[in-house]
């Protein structure tokens, strides 16, 4: 079944933490983007009880170098997964996913902005989530199906993918119909909507 | 000339701002290292008084998508110079480095883990500095001086370098000898020595 993660950004620490108690239990994880990082830092989000009682929470950390002390200082708030980026180097990677497995906590690899033999280079991690990510700068469309669909192909050894990046209602019930992504990606569609409880839900039957 | 930058980084926000302080004016550049990013968030950086009177303050954003968000945000503290990776979308460069020259500020490109043929669609930015970066968790070693020669002959249009990598006195000297580099960043050489103005200060006199 495919799961809805739905990402938080660019609003105050206040509202945020709001946001995700209200979604809490409406959707499988709910993300911090990077913008929440970069604006409040680890610190505050380790103080701020975001403890979530049914959906998972994913910091959007971005971790790019240093990734013992930033996966470490990650895990300690209620973070149940944390972001790398594949166009780390392979060291980063190494480090990340083994603090990750030592702690019993998840990691989501972000593929953006990589090439093929790159994915190859780092594909042998079982238990990470590789994620399909359309930047948000970028300037051409995304077909989600199509792409999802073409990654698949050419890495079946990857069992976990998410995909982001201006997923709608129709493209989400798609990619759930087409059954390889475990998890769809939702922004601004919905903790952007005049109403975003409605607007998950919407998307969470979407995707049954 | 070649200047000297140095990283403050993973300790709090205080002793942060003290040590920049302490070593305004006397080395040309001081950077805020990610970590302080990451842990303390930039509204942080925007209310304590960075102000410094002559160096030149850098906060390392590793800004790899958002590009308008965190350059908008980043040159609301008192920085002069923000990074963004040269791994981002060719988007989130061009979004930034227009952002860096309306403001009338610097931007820095971090060269970590990109290849030959990605440096060459991104070497068309005059203005930026471009950062040759041995990853902190990379395994192998790093011969600046090597490294700055084949990296010049391979881009003489790049007319703006700096390098970053565990640089010791000794190698500060040499690449200032060569001549080639415009920035030699050191970190804990300095900011995590015993005594981090003395340290600067031998430093700033190995490169005269």
């Amino acid at each position: 079944m495919t799961k809805l993660q739905v990402a938080i950004d660019r609003v105050p620490l206040d509202k945020a933490l709001n946001l995700a108690q209200e979604l809490d239990g409406i959707v499988d994880i709910i993300e911090l983007g990077t913008s929440i990082v970069k604006d409040y830092g680890l610190e505050a989000l380790k103080k701020a009880d975001f403890k979530l009682e049914k959906s998972q929470l994913l910091i959007d950390l971005k971790t790019i170098d240093e990734g013992e002390y930033e996966f470490v200082k990650g895990y300690e708030t209620s973070a149940n997964i944390l972001t790398v980026m594949g166009a780390s180097s392979l060291g980063t990677l190494k480090k990340t996913y083994e603090i990750a497995q030592d702690t019993g906590k998840d990691i989501f690899i972000d593929l953006m902005e990589i090439d093929d033999q790159k994915v190859n280079e780092i594909s042998n991690m079982p238990n990470a989530i590789y994620g399909l990510h359309h930047s948000k700068d970028a300037t051409t469309t995304f077909n989600a199906v199509d792409t999802i669909q073409a990654f698949h192909e050419s890495h079946p050894e990857i069992k976990k993918i998410a995909v982001a990046g201006g997923v709608d209602l129709d493209q989400a019930k798609k990619i759930s119909n087409q059954g390889i992504a475990d998890v769809i990606i939702v922004g601004g569609k919905i903790a952007g909507s005049s109403d975003p409880i409605s607007s998950a839900k919407e998307f969470m039957e979407a995707i049954q």
